[in-house]
């Protein structure tokens, strides 16, 4: 069998080193690169891959770090046991992928690994570039109202808000804060503290730990960034210190204030710009000792710091909701959800604003836009956030044109607010906060199965099913300003419905009943009334009072 | 928010265990059981999936082992640091997929991991059902000259065919195969071993080493099986004695002992019915003594296990081409192959026939079947092999209507061949093996892409690229038995043409020419002639004499 050979007596095994030199284990704290998914990799690293002399092998990997410093990163290939690695810098693809290749010689084995790290020298390099660019983005940013309120939240790091209360008295004191916790509590709602870490210039770590504190390699302390915005009115962190043991214990004990003060859910403020393995370790610890605690990463940054600051850890995470509008859009991104990989790690909390986002959407579409976006985020996610008063007012003027943040922004100043103003959505909130209880399946993520319609601007799902006793399907209009037609085309069998047999499904908006038979049911939704439907399914097979129905 | 908890207060944690009951790890060589691909699982384990109190977790791995007995599968969950495993028995899903389930309770954090084993009694029931089945099928595989030869392969164990030959002289003897292998050598060929581990009843080491083979619960020896066929002249050996690290010594001497005689391919005999684990260990060992030698696994078996085996260090695999006929067929798996995850690590190596394999197609379409089979094996693999004398002539019946082994099969029996006999394929064969040394892009794997054709019985594809300088387009007609015509449609970007400029194929068997211009182009096969076109193209983009062509 000669000719079995042509191409084979020149096998090459290429293995991932078991070495890996960057990861997530605490021996050091200051480690910040993550490098998943390697390929080639068979069975994490378990086999090698084969190649031919000549051949290559080109590695890819997704490197990333917190924050947004510039990565460096090298593959890096040797034969077992002989001598020191050969080196390689990757290229990065985009999206936090990276690549580099090397050519495979004599017959044998092969190991390579890959090694990156955050290259401060290249971070300060870009940082200069940018900053003559964006001067002028740079300093619109420092509103005098700013300081103010970030040096509140900047003091507040300094366990007790006393001090801070004592200059700001309009902020309540602590015993304030006490009642307030308490008394949602007995209304079963739960108090959310945003927690921030970073310190305002004049915060007393800046003196008594100074070397808490980023400096550039000029020796300036380096002020935080969330790109394309600049604070520069803000100290941000160094997790690379030498002294992270001390900066990690000092930052739980933060949070175990806070949670002796009656708090069981934080919204964390860009966890993406902390290290990642003091959020592994941070929350871990906080968890064993207090398993409710809620932890919601306010993390709008890219898909794979977002994924893995869940994977770390956190029990729900803010995502691309607010700017995923079109029919497309919205069904390619909860599937991926929803199916995904990240149906396993990550709960998504869809918020159709926050205080720091007001989406073009919403400027433009007008009350029925508010309708549509409260609608799609109550349904489609087993949790949902609104940032209230400004949502439930149907507040929509942008501090500039194309701007995504609020005019008169409450993170800038104290506003109040008339909750009963005309136009208000607070019967519509409360009425699918009702439904929302009242149907388990709104309350889990699983089963969510998006159902065709013939109209574009129609948007229709389902959630639970018939066995659950709970199916309930959602159609939504997404064009705020025109009515819209189309057929639903249900998948009966996957409902466990008789195509053959009326089936009654409830309207839990208005509360109207519809006799439906059959896959193909039209629906007609006018935005100036209600954008959406709710159906309830109100027929189970199963039980037999539900024959009335068709007396 | 608290709308945004009514789902997401009650999380559970849940991760796969660090402790990996069941691995490869050579500490203990008689570990038989291989647990890969368990879902959910996140970077390997790495990290938790999340989970709501009162869902259930849904845990599903491949679970197999080498050979064919009855495995248990147990998974196992607790609360970490608390006490014992609780247990829930796997159930297998067919194609060695395993599922078990669980659901999880209060909030916190949650382990997993999963059991398997051998079940030496549970594999001994289901055998004493399937005898009481299959007896007859049992007695037929008796025949007499299968005890001879298999006596000469088992005693062959014993390193040196001295003895063996001393009672076989027309097998040759020691010298006889070192002039052999030596003149072989010096035409480029190399002679490869069949090497099967297993002995005959009266072999040396049931003597020596009663305690490597297998005893049922009933303390007889048990018989060699590869379902539905069962080899009671067979005794098997049994890679779970407590003698194991002896025993693997002394099979790596087989090896070693064939070397030292000039043999550097080895095609192993149904490996996937002994231990995984020695296959690691002696083919590691091995390699890293004898770099160039060649390991072919004929394990004609199970998805999983053939797939293990080339991930533990076989150098090429024997497959399912021999039984994938139809276009879909071809397609799908060879897709598979090149373009899934086995690409990086099985290298297939397709054979038309074997001495153990005659198939329906080779029964049943006379010449052109073989030389269908032929031009498919040695195109679509970068490695081809075939069981010569019988394949050349085109030996086409079986022992018995229905059967794949051969008439008069020369397992059981010595037979001259007339080399020359009318029909042979051997002018065929030598052309096709010419074509595969001028063309590079056949000699490799990768860049296989399949061409549209508008014929369900033509199947057209390409290797290489115009880039490489080579680019070959095979197209073949699988019906033996009648013409077919149809449109290629080629893709001429991928190719690197210019769709408005005639550009030249030259057909490979024939030495004929065709000018073709555009995507769409008309073939035409005749299965009484050849039934099948190897076109390279002539014309190369940056090759100034090509034009030559176009004058």
């Amino acid at each position: 069998m000669a000719n079995a050979l042509d191409a084979s007596d020149r096998f090459v095994r290429v293995a991932r080193s078991a070495k890996r030199i960057s990861n997530l284990s605490p021996h050091d704290g200051r480690r910040r690169v993550i490098i998943e998914g390697a390929t080639p990799e068979i069975d994490g690293g378990r086999y090698a891959v084969k190649r031919v002399t000549g051949e290559t092998v080109r590695v890819e990997a997704d490197i990333f770090a917190d924050g947004h410093e510039v990565l460096t990163a090298r593959l890096k290939y040797r034969r077992p046991g002989r001598g020191s690695w050969l080196e390689t810098e990757m290229e990065p693809l985009g999206n936090d992928r990276w690549r580099g290749a090397f050519t495979v010689g004599e017959p044998g084995s092969m190991l390579y690994t890959i090694e990156a790290w955050v290259d401060p020298l290249r971070s300060w390099r870009r940082d200069l570039q940018k900053k003559v660019k964006a001067g002028l983005e740079v300093s619109s940013e420092l509103l005098a109202g700013a300081l103010l309120i970030r040096e509140a939240a900047g003091r507040a790091l300094d366990a007790g808000l006393m001090e801070v209360a004592g200059r700001y008295p309009e902020l309540g004191t602590l015993v304030d804060f006490g009642r307030l916790v308490r008394r949602a509590r007995a209304l079963g709602i739960r108090i959310a503290l945003d927690i921030a870490f970073q310190c305002s210039p004049d915060h007393p770590y800046v003196k008594s730990h100074p070397q808490w504190f980023r400096h550039r390699p000029d020796g300036s302390i380096q002020y935080a960034e969330n790109p394309p915005k600049k604070y520069q009115d803000i100290y941000p962190l160094d997790f690379e210190t030498q002294d992270w043991r001390a900066l990690w214990q000092e930052l739980r004990s933060v949070f175990e204030y806070w949670v002796q003060q009656g708090v069981t859910l934080f919204r964390v403020d860009n966890p993406h710009t902390k290290a990642f393995p003091f959020w592994e370790w941070c929350l871990g610890e906080l968890k064993a000792k207090h398993p409710e605690l809620i932890f919601l990463a306010e993390a709008f940054t890219r898909p794979r710091l977002l994924e893995n600051l869940a994977k770390l850890g956190f029990t729900q995470s803010y995502n691309y909701f607010p700017w995923r509008n079109t029919k497309a859009e919205l069904t390619a991104y909860f599937t991926e959800l929803t199916q995904g990989k990240p149906r396993e790690y990550l709960r998504a909390n869809p918020w159709p604003n926050t205080p720091d986002i007001l989406t073009q959407y919403l400027q433009h579409g007008g009350r029925a836009a508010f309708m549509v976006r409260l609608i799609l985020a109550t349904t489609l996610g087993a949790a949902y956030g609104i940032y209230g008063p400004a949502f439930e007012l149907g507040i929509d003027q942008p501090r500039e044109p194309g701007s995504e943040e609020y005019l008169d922004s409450e993170k800038y100043e104290i506003r109040a607010w008339d909750r009963k103003a005309p136009g208000n959505l607070r019967e519509l909130i409360g009425r699918i906060n009702r439904i929302r209880r009242e149907n388990v399946a709104l309350q889990s993520d699983a089963h969510l199965r998006f159902i065709a319609v013939n109209n574009e601007q129609l948007l229709a799902y389902s959630k639970g099913d018939e066995r659950s006793g709970n199916l309930v399907v959602v159609v939504v209009n997404l064009d705020p300003h025109h009515t819209h037609q189309g057929w639903l085309t249900l998948p009966l069998e996957e409902f466990g419905l008789d195509p053959d047999r009326n089936f009654q499904m409830q309207e839990l908006l208005t509360g109207a009943h519809f006799l439906w038979r059959g896959a193909r049911n039209y629906v007609e939704l006018d935005p100036r009334f209600v954008p959406a439907h709710i159906f309830r399914l109100r027929r189970h097979v199963r039980s037999e009072r539900d024959f009335d129905y068709f007396l």
